[in-house]
């Protein structure tokens, strides 16, 4: 059985941010899924989905602050720098992130450990909207 | 068709280490999937799945020491301190590396390439036993 | 529906190539899928696959530069280095960029964003022919 819808998210400010209360919202009203993969994919190479600690805001926080460090804005090597000083970063944030995470379904629940949660890292000044497909497969 | 087993791996020390047979012997009685695929989920938001190098154990060591230095313990900038040095970077790496692996399944065999093999990266220093999901789906 | 298929691609300079025709091409004849997933694994340990920019080649050049900065050669904790300055920074690339990317497939076509392509990053100097599986699963 497979289930897929694409949403939009409201736009977040750059950083990162716990989006898992979004997609199950999105997929409330899908069919009941035993045992399956709940796969979520986002359509931009500036913005990233991860999944980490969904109970301590500084740690979404502390992830902001190494990934600006460690992927630095104005880097001397940057050539594609005509979108701005965050553009080229955030598709660097991008691939060393990820644009999806897949998770197990059990018993109609995703099966996240207890402190897991998913992660949008917006990566640019003002990203905007941004799309996701949540693809559903299961029985 | 579709298997699902949820186990706990042994305790491991903080570093990278190959969990191939762990994983082969926990799907062992799982009927042969021809062609499929394998995903394993780590319930953890400390610790990391990734595939790489299965020969040399100095690629698990270099490795650690990479990881620590570019995701360090102690940054100025860390907020998120109070489970002790530790903690922040195990987040981040856990990020940087991933929650989840996927491979291609393919006459009963999980068709890894002949050098590659799947890791645990276990980032605290006293992480304990970790939960990891397996799924496999195929025909 | 499962469909599944070995290629390999052409050698590849060291650095980040768009590859996204490579795959489409391999599966063109495959039946069409109206909602599923497409996965793409790459069976070694010293390349990556990856989801970026599919348009400005200096994305490409950039991604390059940036994680050959912080992903050094001879960095002096290294153990790995029997196989020469470019291998172990490719390991390490592999398992921060990942092994295999899964996007969702709609309406007969992958539903990447407007402006993503699949890169393969060739992390050796002299990488030779990359194998890569690619499996489709659908309805």
């Amino acid at each position: 059985m497979w289930q897929q819808v694409e949403i939009e998210l409201k736009p977040y400010s750059r950083g990162f941010h716990l989006i898992t209360e979004e997609i199950e919202q999105a997929i409330i009203n899908f069919p009941r899924v035993r045992c399956g993969l709940l796969h979520v994919f986002i359509k931009h190479s500036s913005a990233s989905l991860t999944i980490n600690e969904n109970a301590d805001p500084t740690v979404r926080d502390d992830m902001e602050r190494h990934f600006n460090q460690f992927i630095p804005e104005n880097a001397p090597y940057y050539r594609h720098t005509y979108e701005g000083p965050d553009d080229m970063p955030a598709h660097i944030k991008a691939s060393t992130l990820g644009s999806s995470v897949t998770i197990p379904l059990k018993n109609g629940k995703i099966n996240l450990g207890l402190w897991q949660g998913i992660y949008l890292g917006e990566h640019r000044d003002y990203g905007g909207s941004r799309t996701i497909v949540i693809t559903i497969n299961g029985e």
